[in-house]
């Protein structure tokens, strides 16, 4: 299995159909392909050999598009960046998996100068950006036109296809490494799960290519012979104006992003009848959005897919019928719904025993679909698939009929007086206060209860909240014990790059001289 | 990718839904997989190490299926073979894979003997019938029992899985190699073509497990964790029956099965309310045929599937829709529809080099579900997988909108005064003769010609023809240069164990002295 395939396909099954459409640009696949094989050329004069990683850092793109299946023809391993990173986060990854060759767009032409002073590896980058290219860096067009086509180096199955790095919400960011089969049997499943009449449509990618979901958006999309419409990040009104301009069929986002849809003021103006599904991730739907959504989208049908970047990403798929209004009657709307046909999905105890029904344990999953490993990380690789299985770190359980409920991130459950409290439902009732515009709750150490539920929150300007009155807010909705039993008030919390809460840096003075049980 | 993932699954998420019926049998999957690790159990204590051939001779039954698993979970490589064949053409299989346990059932007892003489390598036998245990042979039932069970092997991936032994029309039997992932592809690329709202649904399982089709049905409702019926083999009257008593959602079948079940007496008095599907294979299936069933069972969505045992073995579908009133209208009933996913496919010359749309030579493949090569047969691995591509020996075209149509076998196309004549065409023409019973038509040698149209014909009983009264009415039918120049009547046509026509011995006595140019 290559994730190359689809392109071979397509020369021989729709060579003059559109396979990309960016702003006023769009090519054939015959033309998509040309430039491909042309870019595999381009890097192996550049010195790029079989299993070299090849770095992006640019907002999505056919030009992104190109990035992506060129190294892979080349037989080489695609490592796209965070775009919410500073420079050195970015200077860390290039270096940590020894990416000499760096693709780089308009946007973070400002960046050029600091990767180049601190990133060690780095010898040659690719400007893919529309203006002239700065000088030290070679113009893309110029690289195409000059390099002679490549044959596919037809890597596939077991070899590295993807380095995605993950993290710094606990530390140094990581590596995940993702192989042809990884990804494929992602999109497998996923697709087994959710059944289509037609799989060659329109998709819209607004989702980050350096987010697996987006990513494996792409690369469905290419398995499908679907053409892909490409935005340069998630903006509602381009979303509308493009699903109308280009009759998308599918798309990807999570339920913020509908949200920002639905409120957008050109929604209603735009026909967007060629919509026939939503996929989500990231969340739950809450009821009243997904009823909203249904009334203003008949014809559209929703899925959620839950997983994480280890996971290629998805293992469990909650399908359109629980959205559905008969289908929401059996209750599993706030689930992440049951396994796809090629994941094994356990909830387990501290020793990796599978817990009974509605016992809440940690998430671990096995199959086909679960990481290579992190680069360069034997030890923490050992650690999250030990006994064979990828251990999550999200709390969750498993209902009498098989589907998945995710309650929290293990680290963050907080054990008090002998009892779990999901940080997550604690803050769910913290938020539902006018005054509060952000929260967090963290277990900090406690003599008798070993750890006690603590509430760090942000006011809304000019608000003021006590302890008391916060504690007599929670009462009303969440049993004694999960109430927080001290506050402090913030400015702000602390954030990663990719906007992902940190809380290990809200625990950190508590706990800094103590070791903390998780698990 | 892990043929026994679904077992493992099964523990998960269904373990005490019934994973197989067959007659008044039924067992858990929580019971299937005891057994299944138990039987690998027994094969380990019988020497039986990783990637060691176990051979099965039975008709189809919950112990077939049990002997799948079981020497899969083992690591070892299963070798269902043929039931129509000889004792010395399972002798030859057997010891050509070097297979030292095999399976028999009642229906195969009086053959031990004979095996026990010709099989040089078998040593083992375990008998799986009803019936008591013969002499010499090992009691499963008692095997089972006495074994400690085992863990998986976890074979998977490029691991070599199958050996289906195919062939006879041409030759010497030969081992098709086929992997986890071969097989998998199969699956996963076939479901994909023909979407289901539910997966986990009955599925009959009537074709014979020795035939790729009949096998992969079974792997199929595996990975579906849909309920396993199981009958010996086809029997009309059984089929109707077993369909309304377990409720079955789909079948495989071929056209001729599906006629026999039309005309059966049981058919307007069963209750086929619950079938779903009807998937079928080795020909198109005729419109009268196709409006008859749809007239008689209008909740069913027929799909064609095109391949061959070498690609596992579905490389294209016919989807439902092209079956449907409104969908006959583009007229592709008779081809066999488009590439799955996975699989790339063209029509290729001499040469390898694709040909234009309409254009006839042969179809080739390439994909994840191209067979690993003939076991031991190096030269004829490396003749039909040249090029990257399994060339299939089959003749057909490409239409315009991207239908594969299958016109003939290459080996069977007569080139005569530099046209292409194929036999299967000729044939069709002369079966609407009232008098000829069956039919065979090939090239023999002719100094003017090169090759001229030759008949091989069967007539009913008391009937008579003559080449005057055959040549008038083919040219009733197809151009002058496709009608018989010559013709022969027999009382019979040489025929494969597997009911195959073997037209190489129809042509063998006139080409002894010649070489005869194909493909």
């Amino acid at each position: 299995m290559q994730l190359t395939q689809p392109l071979h396909k397509s020369l021989d099954q729709c060579p003059d159909k559109v396979a990309t459409v960016f702003g006023k640009r769009q090519q054939s696949w015959r033309q998509l392909v040309t430039r491909v094989s042309r870019l595999a050329g381009a890097l192996q004069q550049l010195g790029v050999a079989k299993g070299d990683r090849v770095a992006m850092l640019g907002m999505n793109s056919d030009r992104y598009l190109e990035y992506l299946y060129g190294v892979l023809w080349g037989g080489a391993v695609i490592a796209p960046l965070n775009v919410r990173w500073s420079a050195l986060e970015i200077a860390y990854a290039l270096d940590d998996c020894d990416a000499r060759v760096l693709f780089v767009d308009d946007a973070f032409r400002p960046m050029i100068d600091a990767l180049r002073k601190h990133a060690k590896a780095l010898q040659t980058i690719v400007y893919v950006g529309e203006c002239e290219a700065p000088p030290g860096t070679l113009a893309y067009e110029t690289l195409l036109a000059e390099a002679a086509p490549a044959d596919d180096a037809r890597c596939g199955g077991d070899d590295l296809a993807v380095l995605l790095y993950t993290g710094g919400t606990t530390g140094k960011p990581k590596g995940v490494m993702l192989s042809h089969i990884n990804l494929l049997s992602n999109i497998l499943g996923s697709l087994l799960m959710v059944p289509r009449d037609e799989l060659a449509v329109p998709g819209l990618h607004a989702a980050p290519p350096f987010h697996v979901a987006g990513l494996g958006h792409i690369l469905q999309f290419s398995l499908r012979l679907g053409t892909h419409v490409l935005l340069p990040s998630f903006e509602p009104g381009a979303v509308l104006e493009t699903i109308e301009r280009h009759r998308v069929a599918e798309t990807f986002l999570v339920p913020t992003m509908l949200r920002m849809l639905l409120d957008h003021p050109d929604f209603s103006k735009r026909d967007l009848s060629s919509l026939r599904m939503l996929r989500y991730g990231a969340s739950p739907m809450d009821t009243a959005l997904l009823e909203r959504a249904l009334g203003e989208l008949p014809g559209v049908r929703f899925a959620q897919a839950y997983g994480m970047t280890e996971l290629s990403p998805t293992i469990t798929v909650l399908t359109p019928h629980y959205h559905t209004a008969e289908g929401r009657a059996a209750g599993k709307l706030m689930s992440a719904g049951v396994p796809v046909p090629l994941a094994e999905v356990r909830v387990v105890d501290g020793n990796d025993v599978p817990l009974p029904p509605g016992k809440v344990g940690e998430i671990v999953a096995r199959g086909p679909m679960v990481m290579k490993g992190y680069w360069n990380q034997p030890g923490q690789t050992a650690e999250a698939l030990r006994n064979g299985w990828m251990h999550t770190g999200d709390a969750g359980y498993i209902d009498q009929d098989g589907f998945l409920f995710v309650v929290d991130r293990i680290k963050d459950m907080i054990v008090t007086g002998g009892e779990n409290v999901y940080s997550a439902e604690v803050e769910d009732a913290i938020l539902q206060l006018p005054q509060v515009s952000q929260c967090a709750v963290i277990g900090v150490p406690d003599e008798k209860w070993g750890e006690r539920v603590h509430a760090v929150i942000v006011l809304k300007p000019g608000e003021t909240l006590d302890q008391d009155a916060l504690v007599a807010h929670c009462r009303s909705l969440i049993a004694g014990f999960k109430c927080p039993r001290s506050m402090e008030l913030r400015d702000e919390l602390p954030m990663s790059g990719a906007g992902k809460l940190l809380k290990f840096k809200l625990r950190e003075p508590y706990w800094k001289d103590r070791n903390r049980q998780v698990g």
